[in-house]
């Protein structure tokens, strides 16, 4: 018998995007169970838009479409660290483009040095969703523009909502 | 006989440097008019130094000099929005290097995604301007530099001033 | 009344693939008249598959789809030289990647230092053409695999029997 | 009980370096089985050195030492003919660097084209190998160089008996 | 008799790393006296965690170890400002990835520009540094990691102290 | 009193462009002594259009022009080797854009791998000749263009007349 293979995929998802999705499917095709860990730490430079509670609950309503062994987590800290506490040692993050290409690496070399164990894999998300990136999803949408099946329609009413908050 | 052919240029140009003059410059070669398009839109982490007003009247008095074919506008909101209010379906940027090239294509391919009938043309500027960036420039003046040519004089002077503004 | 703009595509097109209709399509939209103009210097690295003729004669059943104003050529020596021939100052080449990035800045500023006057604008394709070039569809028929639309049926079936040819 | 996880990992590996050794040793601890798949077609412009019987037997010896989940195999024609034999549809490439990058990618959405089925999975070697190459080490042992662990010093030892005899 | 041969090393060094340390390490067999000029201009947008002051005295604990040859500065204002007035003409940058790559393009083309006589040479890291920058080990110390010999341990020290104070 | 202080400058330089004068001329600046070293490993793949002689020849007639204290060699196998027997351990390097960033990287990394005293260090030439290769040139003449200042006027006379015996 062999043993479940588990892998985790952490993420700001703030919010979660079509290339997110499409990542997440992929890594539940070769996973037995893929844990979407929502960082929960507040990043001093680029606050969320959304509430880590509001991200969690728009990708737990997501995550029910994709399959049963989808789990969706937050973590606080050190990625490395979590995954000590979870057991888990493959970490999953998609590579679109040159500039994430350093930027993962970076992560990915920095994540071993701290814990050797880990091995960081990467997957291609559709060429279509090559150009989304979340941030450019919220500079759109608070400008007043739509993004069609770039986001799933709740995430897009979710998100409209706080940025418009935002602006009073 | 030929339908008129418009191009925009769309930029914060805080301020307009040699290198944009000069990928205007190319334009108006290529095209019957180039418009302008000066970003109003308030942005969140990168403030421009000099409001939209002061950066639409330097260019006016630098687009007299490269021909009558040049007309300076405001754009906010989303950019597409804007082409679709001219009537105009092509957009040009000057292209430096793999940065840019990244940002670009991201910015482009989503555009087409928002727009399919928008075509973004790149240029490249001349070599000697790879290395210059609106950014830059403001780095070296705030800090006492002179950047000779890279900036037309009156440019250089305004900016100066309200560099200067600033740190008071 | 204005000017007819032309632009010039060049390429060797062993052979066109949709990515370079793609391309040469969003040129069409933008200019009066687009000359597909085909390599026909003998390289001597990369001997092309299929003769000058052959290319030429695939691309202009393809350019009749496109519209009325798209021209086939043949070009040898410099292309700066088969321009000013033309009296054409245009030139549109795709633009896919980093890679494609790097050869094209260097043909371009090299061919703006043989003649000042020619201007190289950058389109770039829809992004499913992102992969595809002509030597990987090559290799691939050659391995006895199926490219789908990623080349016009005719022009599978010629280069089919090219490579076939090749083996014997 | 789950399935178990196999993934194929494709290379000419003229010769095998420690490089391909470091990325199959994580494939190993990731997947239930890896199947080394040696790339049997005769390239027309980088013809091996080492024929393909030779670089399979060195591969063997060195893959006993991995561990029991490894296969070796040789496979010829398209790789996404040989993976629906095999029944597998998990790919895995090392990603060194940037040009590295743009290759793969290439390749690995071609192959999403000709088998949607099928992800490619990219895998960080040790950054001590990010410069090491198998034809940057056949130039070195042509010249004369010492590798020192870079090979195996059986692979060293067969491989310069081949750059040796080719020289003749 | 040859005249001395001094380099400049500028930098934040918000800390100074095992990054750091190797570059300089080269610098000093290369040239006969290394300056590392401490960056004391307040940036606007990153501002330091370690006060200059404290910057400096780190580096110059570390220094010692290093060999005689390497004096510790601070400079202020524009780099090419205080090289002439150290009378010096050399900048030596360490050089890790295409994002430095551009990023360090840029800024020597610029100093070029502003003190034409000035050259930038640049020196690659260990190939185990690559993935090291002085953001990066912060983060982790904040979020409580530890980075083992990537950092001097008198430096991190000081560094979680200060990252500590900061949260309050 | 200080050592004298000496860099070796290999290439190919087939033929020797404007662009190595540059970067020679900068290392000359900072370096006591500079060797020029000419590669005369006969390179399977990319045979050279000059005999090592003739561009050892065309070198020393433009070394002449810049100073006293360069000296022109010819390398046969690893460059390490020529390093030890010249007891010099530090090479310059050109660098231009990102594809040379990845060859050079890679070949300094193994360089340092093979003799891990000897230093690579990395000059920018002037922007004006980032787009020039001795590939680009030889194929520009061998079209019938002319490079203008691109390459030396004895120079690009003896390149023509190799190239036109070539065609024969």
């Amino acid at each position: 018998m062999k043993k479940e293979k588990v892998a985790v995929c952490p993420g700001t998802f703030d919010p979660i995007t079509a290339g997110h999705v499409d990542v997440i499917k992929r890594a539940a095709k070769i996973f037995d169970k893929v844990i979407i860990a929502v960082n929960g730490n507040p990043p001093k430079d680029k606050k969320p838009v959304l509430p880590v509670g509001v991200r969690v609950k728009l990708i737990r309503e997501i995550a029910k479409d994709i399959g049963r062994n989808i789990e969706v987590d937050i973590f606080r800290g050190l990625l490395v660290d979590y995954l000590r506490k979870k057991k888990v040692n493959v970490v999953v993050r998609g590579l679109r483009a040159i500039s994430d290409f350093e930027y993962e690496f970076q992560m990915a070399l920095m994540n071993r040095k701290l814990a050797p164990d880990v091995e960081v894999i990467f997957l291609m998300p559709s060429e279509e969703y090559t150009y989304l990136s979340s941030s450019l999803v919220k500079e759109i949408i608070s400008l007043g523009g739509k993004v069609g099946d770039l986001l799933d329609k709740n995430v897009e009413e979710v998100l409209r909502k706080f940025l418009n908050k935002r602006k009073i």
